[in-house]
């Protein structure tokens, strides 16, 4: 879809690997499709992601008890937020879609895509008191969570359904934000499958790249996770 | 129970919020009883949440293609992960009991805390190949998330039950590594309740505390979380 914009928040230290072979199928697929594609490479960018009084330039709203949600909020009212923070906003912004592309460290996102969510989706850019799931501020954008897993599909079957661990993220955060969820794309064990089976899963990433646009968001309510 | 050693690992960056006089009264109650309490204080720490080549002092088993949970598996073989993951493995390897104490944050523990957990709980020390769950490497010890939220229990029961959201971190991390699970204690909203409620909160956690060790922990299973 030419003409798109696509963030694409990566959390690899590796360029060399899995999740670094998903990330240059996605820019050049995009990019070939006439989208103009953003990365926010975490670990290369050294990204911070402790949630701390560093993230509010000049005074604070309260300084006798340092509350984040509190602090954040007032900082991105006046425009006190730090400025690694307002770029990353300005990414969100101004993209349609938002890619996340990462390893699943237990079960979830690694710590520094968590923090990049607990630092950059403060309260009054991307949801406010009344404004959230369907009326949250990013309302209109779409998201995508892209994930390797370590263990095989069948291990982790034994176990739940492996939609239970997306609630979080999907649900509980872009869900929260008013983001629409494309249904996540999970490659499973990558470090574990032959060669031939690598090169399967980066071919159907590209090929599931080229229709992306017309997919359907998930019902992102508690029946699509838990049935 | 005289005896026994409980680490707490506590994010928040303010000592004088909720979660602070949860953690105050967690070290005073259970010194009282004559545990050994052992605190890690991570915001105080400056801890450091991110999964990088850093953690592996000297040489990498494949510098051709950094792989974080090959690296630290064999460096944990070796004794050559970092001054401070030993020390947090020392704690952990140390104690009866782990509480993690902590605000909410995007249906999520904090990226600090989430980094914690992906540093220190590393291959090799909380699991291992064949050795997970019933079998993980942490077997013997108990656990118990408490934590606080921003919303109230009426809207989070809107949008599905909260245990949903324990299933990640208590199943996906703790029971995976074997560690048993003692039901959570959530603090629904304590900025947005009077004074006396939570003052009540806290004399609910205080008598909690006096008869944890007679708890059950919870049955792990899929069903306790999705009914």
């Amino acid at each position: 879809m030419a003409g798109k914009k696509v963030l694409i928040v990566y959390a690899h230290q590796e360029p060399k690997s899995f999740n670094g072979s998903l990330l240059k199928i996605a820019v050049e697929e995009l990019t070939k499709q006439g989208c103009s594609v953003t990365v926010s490479d975490l670990y290369a960018m050294q990204f911070e992601p402790r949630a701390t009084r560093n993230d509010i330039v000049g005074h604070l709203h309260n300084p006798e008890a340092f509350n984040y949600g509190v602090e954040t909020w007032e900082a991105y009212k006046r425009g006190g937020l730090s400025k690694d923070l307002v770029e990353e906003q300005k990414k969100v912004q101004e993209a349609d879609l938002l890619i996340f592309q990462f390893p699943l460290f237990w079960f979830n996102m690694p710590a520094i895509l968590k923090g990049w969510m607990d630092r950059v989706l403060v309260q009054g850019f991307a949801y406010d008191l009344s404004k959230a799931y369907d009326g949250g501020l990013l309302q209109g954008k779409l998201c995508l969570f892209s994930f390797t897993t370590g263990g095989s599909k069948e291990k982790y079957a034994t176990r739940g359904d492996i939609r239970y661990l997306l609630w979080p993220m999907q649900h509980g955060i872009m869900h929260f934000c008013g983001v629409k969820v494309l249904a996540p794309h999970i490659c499973y064990a990558p470090e574990s499958v032959s060669e031939e089976k690598r090169k399967e899963m980066l071919t159907a990433w590209t090929q599931r790249l080229k229709t992306l646009w017309k997919e359907e968001p998930i019902d992102c309510s508690p029946e699509w996770y838990f049935k």
